[in-house]
Formats: structure tokens, C-alpha cells, sequence
């Protein structure tokens, strides 16, 4: 099931990390938002419920995954997870590190901007592809 | 485990619609966002992956619930789902019903207002309150 007409069926939608049969990861190359990634269903689905309750299960396995790799890399002041759709209307989680002086703290992402944004290293795109497939291969027989 | 300087620890947060010892459902009191609603954790506990698995599904199938109610009674354009806690670091989902001609539609609720509130009739709290209960007795098992 694909829709011609979505960008997340027609494009990967950021630098992918990790992918199966059902879902990618991937990091969004975000110059403010270092770590922040999605977690996208690879059908043209739209809600949650939607879904059966194992294709939840697994998708939600995977959002921890990414977000216990985050917190471990990036000691964030919070996680921010969210799947929202309004305008891509294609399930996708957003799992955000969020920091104290970060654009828009403590608004959301998407809220008005309180300062500028400071640059923060980030990590090379090996070293979360080798993360998060270790996280989901230590996670895989839950 | 609670925190007295918490908001989410010493009151309510809205109107009551269920609750079990591990967590509540409440309605907030928005005049612009009808039927939204949010699952809190009455530990306060700040990350999904501070849960332990059987926890984790548990909070989840009560955020899915409300989110089948809210669709079945509201009929919205999309579903948001969101868990942020930057201001209020104590476990908590936004499950809000969104239309396409509500005031920040396709913006998230907590970006720029595009338009005015449209009044948009609410279910009484009784019927919300009816459909989770049996919405959650269905599921119990599961």
C-alpha cells in the first residue's frame, strides 16, 4: 500500500539508519536538532489504530529503541515523541532530543523560537547505525 | 514515587474520565480543542524507556483506547499523539482529535494559530467517560 502522492512513500525523508521490511529509521539533517529522528511505517498508513496491536507493538519496540540510543548518546534534558501527521498524513514517529538551551525550550519543536540555536557536536552517522542496531538486536526476542 | 513541586503529581490536570493505579485518563478543558485528552502516569516518571516493557504496553493500550473513542465519536481529519514533558517532565500523552478547520490545522496545537476557533459541539463527559470504560473492558484482555 503506497500513495503516489505522499513524500514519505516517494522519498526516504532524512539520512536512513536502520530499515526492515516494515519501517526505517531515520536521522532528520536538522542543523538545530542534533539526534532528532523519525521512525517511519514504510505502508500508507495513517493512525496508530490503524494498525494491529503486534504492527503497534513493533513499531513503538522501535521508537524505544531509537530513543533509548538518544538519551544514551546525547544525555538530553527530555525526550520529546511525537506522531502528529497533519500534513504528511503517513505514520511517523518523531523522537526529538531536547536540551535547556536548545532554539525552542521548553516549547515544542514547533513552537515559537526563545534563542538562537548553539552549535552541538553530533555524532557521526556510523556510530548511531551501529547503536541502534545493536539496541535492536539486544531487544529483538522481547 | 511523586514529586511535590509537580503539577501532574498534586492535581488532577482535567476532568477525570478513568482511572486505574497506574495511571488516568482526563478530558482537557479547552474551548478551541474538544475531545482532547491526556493519559498521565500517576508516577512521576519522565521518559517512555524509564517504563519497564510490560508498563510501556500497558500505558499504550490506554493511549490506543482513547484514541479509538476520540475517532469513533469525533470523526477527526488526524489524530495527534504526543508525549513532550518539557515544562511538565512527568509522563503524559496528548491524544488530540485535529480538523481541518480547527484554529492551527495543518500547524501542531502548539504552533502558529491560522485561524479563529470554530464551536464545535462536545460529547458530555458521561458518554466519553461510558466509551473508554467499555472501549478498556474490550482490550483488557488483549
Amino acid at each position: 500500500m503506497s500513495d503516489i502522492s505522499c513524500e514519505l512513500c516517494k522519498t526516504l525523508g532524512g539520512v536512513l539508519l536502520w530499515e526492515d521490511d516494515f519501517l526505517r529509521i531515520i536521522r532528520v539533517e536538522s542543523q538545530e536538532y542534533v539526534g532528532f529522528c523519525r521512525v517511519i511505517l514504510k505502508q500508507h498508513v495513517v493512525e496508530m489504530t490503524d494498525l494491529n496491536l503486534a504492527e503497534r507493538a513493533r513499531l513503538m519496540k522501535v521508537v524505544y529503541a531509537v530513543e533509548t540510543v538518544l538519551r544514551e548518546l546525547y544525555q538530553p534534558t527530555k525526550i520529546n515523541l511525537a506522531s502528529l501527521g497533519n500534513i504528511v498524513p503517513h505514520l511517523h514517529w518523531h523522537i526529538i532530543p531536547r536540551f535547556q538551551d536548545d532554539p525552542h525550550f521548553p516549547n515544542p519543536i514547533w513552537g515559537e523560537v526563545l534563542r538562537p540555536a548553539k552549535p552541538r557536536p553530533a555524532m557521526p552517522d556510523a556510530e548511531l547505525k551501529q547503536r541502534i542496531a545493536l539496541q535492536l538486536a539486544s531487544t529483538s526476542s522481547l
